[in-house]
């Protein structure tokens, strides 16, 4: 008797503010990238001429903010079209979503570990993994709210749903082919996800 | 005849924005305890091999990073679910809401006692010390805003307001327990938390 | 002819993004307060013993976590009962609010200041200047939103924006106090911002 | 038959959460703004009297925090100019949006490195390109909405749209003349951007 009450407020809850909590979580993510770019030599020490120098050397740092960037906004993006189609929220898409969130806010840590070590095949791998296990979460959120339209609307279409999922499976996808090339070419791995948007753009061409 | 006015003003405001910093504090403490991990050494004097061992290095950081994680999650947590049965909010029960707070935004440093100096009682004590007086805020917020149906729906039911208060117990509980145990073994302590999935899951099986 | 309907277009903007911009400076400053802690001995160096002696030389920075994170708190308060009342906001409102927000993101590095040389006389009146000007933009904000009723509803009554006013004069008046304070007794100035609470507890008694 | 049902999808996407997140990197991007004022000597070793001398030597971060403060705010104020006229958002806006974000969110670093290095050509051409492109892709957001009234409601007059184009192309401009300004006197060209707020004004007085 009490069981089906709780299951009732389980479904009531509102999306929005696990929207919020999502959407301060990338921002800041995003945002703190930045603080990888670090001038190590003090700056009294520093001449104009090595500052230039010095920006060179941080020449992985400013890639792979590129890259991440990238990364992290079509995860935004794919949270975006979860949720605009996401009616409910029950505790299990919650848990899923928080747990997706902590592979998120490592990500300016994996970013930093390939900036400052572009040639190590552990860095490269722990970014990929990374990466990895956060685009197979979002695919798992997504197969989890709209089995039998759990969570989504009744009369959303198949078509919707299966687009979707092809999406979410093209940061898994590269982020498989990069562990395998970074065994090889450990600076090349992470070079791929710079891919993503041409992807994108092909599959909606295609679509 | 002032004073009723001002009790109709209290009561008037809405919960939206102390959401909408609360849910900002939590990201942002979510996402900083990622600035935990820092390699000591500077990238240049590293050899990629030392790399590997600098990581292992820093394994107590990844650990309290998953325990603050899940611990910043279920308070999270909680407060969704109380925001979700509140209604209006007044003056004490934001007061309590920000104090509250306080002891949130400090959770990212004593993850980083407990990550530097894993062995050491101090930290342990101020880490656990810090999540038994955040959760017991938790559960006094929630008890002040259903006291009496004060500040959420008169037709809230009974068991509801008892189920969320015995969840907001479960961190204190723990953080008790932990104090306790650091005291004998204080690298051990704040790994307690990590049953806090299966104290949960336990809940819900028998709510 | 262009003049009215730009003015239409000022009074026409929802007040709903000035608050998001707000809550988010407002909820990463109180976070940011937590970086001051800097514990400077690398953690390898450092026994267990020490490591309570390295957190009592951390008090003034502890003591002004605390301050500042009442003296936020009030600002943050003091918005969301102006915003409560503000119904429209043009350009002018905007502008001071922003002007304000520039004052506040100060806040973590004022208090990091006064942690770091709690016995400087400069410290001390850098962050009581900031408090000071900031908390005049939140009494200016409000007299601009409230003159002649320009952008609150129209029957909001007088005395509400009176006491409203006599609020936000409260950290303005501790400033002045606290300036004069500190030229004799530097490190004591700031400690006089843990009234606030008092003092608004007696507000809100007589009120 | 699947293409105009992937439209439909594209335009029904609401603006709320790319506000949101938006919102969220301003926020970010100007409270992290303070964290380049770091005074380098520990504070043990610093006397009072050198405090003082410490903080006239970050007299140039101070500086390009205002500056950056006003670019920022503007930037945000010209989101939030657009996105109260756009009433629906397609993918390429949401691309746009997220492509200049990520020049937003390198604010920081570019502020940090002209405070670090007010001498030098490199530091300020780096700033002022930031600027330059961030200025130029809020302009060809808002010229890609208003194209044919595609994102915006039918009625929307051309002169609202014609201001906020004029009002996009202000931080570009100066940054064109600031960048052949610095090539003569690089401490110079970042300073321009101080008359923002004048032209602002100017230009809302002959509107």
């Amino acid at each position: 008797m009490i069981i089906p009450k709780l299951k009732k407020i389980d479904i009531a809850l509102k999306p929005s503010r696990i929207e919020a909590l999502t959407d301060g979580v990338f921002a800041i993510a995003m945002t703190l990238l930045v603080l990888n770019f670090d001038i190590q030599e003090p700056a009294e020490r520093l001449s104009t001429l090595s500052l230039s120098a010095e920006l060179l050397n941080l020449w992985p740092h400013f890639l792979h903010y590129v890259i991440s960037f990238i990364i992290l906004s079509s995860f935004w993006l794919s949270h975006h079209y979860h949720f605009h189609f996401i009616k409910h929220v029950d505790r299990n898409l919650i848990y899923l979503n928080i747990f997706k969130l902590m592979f998120i806010c490592f990500i300016p840590f994996s970013t930093s570990l390939v900036g400052d070590f572009p040639l190590s095949l552990t860095a490269a791998l722990i970014f990929e993994v990374n990466m990895l296990i956060a685009g197979l979460l979002s695919y798992w959120q997504w197969g989890y709210a709209t089995k039998n339209h759990r969570l989504v609307e009744k009369d959303l279409e198949e078509h919707i749903i299966a687009i979707s999922k092809q999406t979410d499976l093209v940061i898994p996808a590269i982020s498989a082919v990069a562990i395998v090339f970074s065994i090889f070419l450990p600076h090349w791995g992470t070079r791929l996800y710079i891919l993503i948007p041409l992807i994108l753009l092909f599959f909606r061409k295609n679509a």
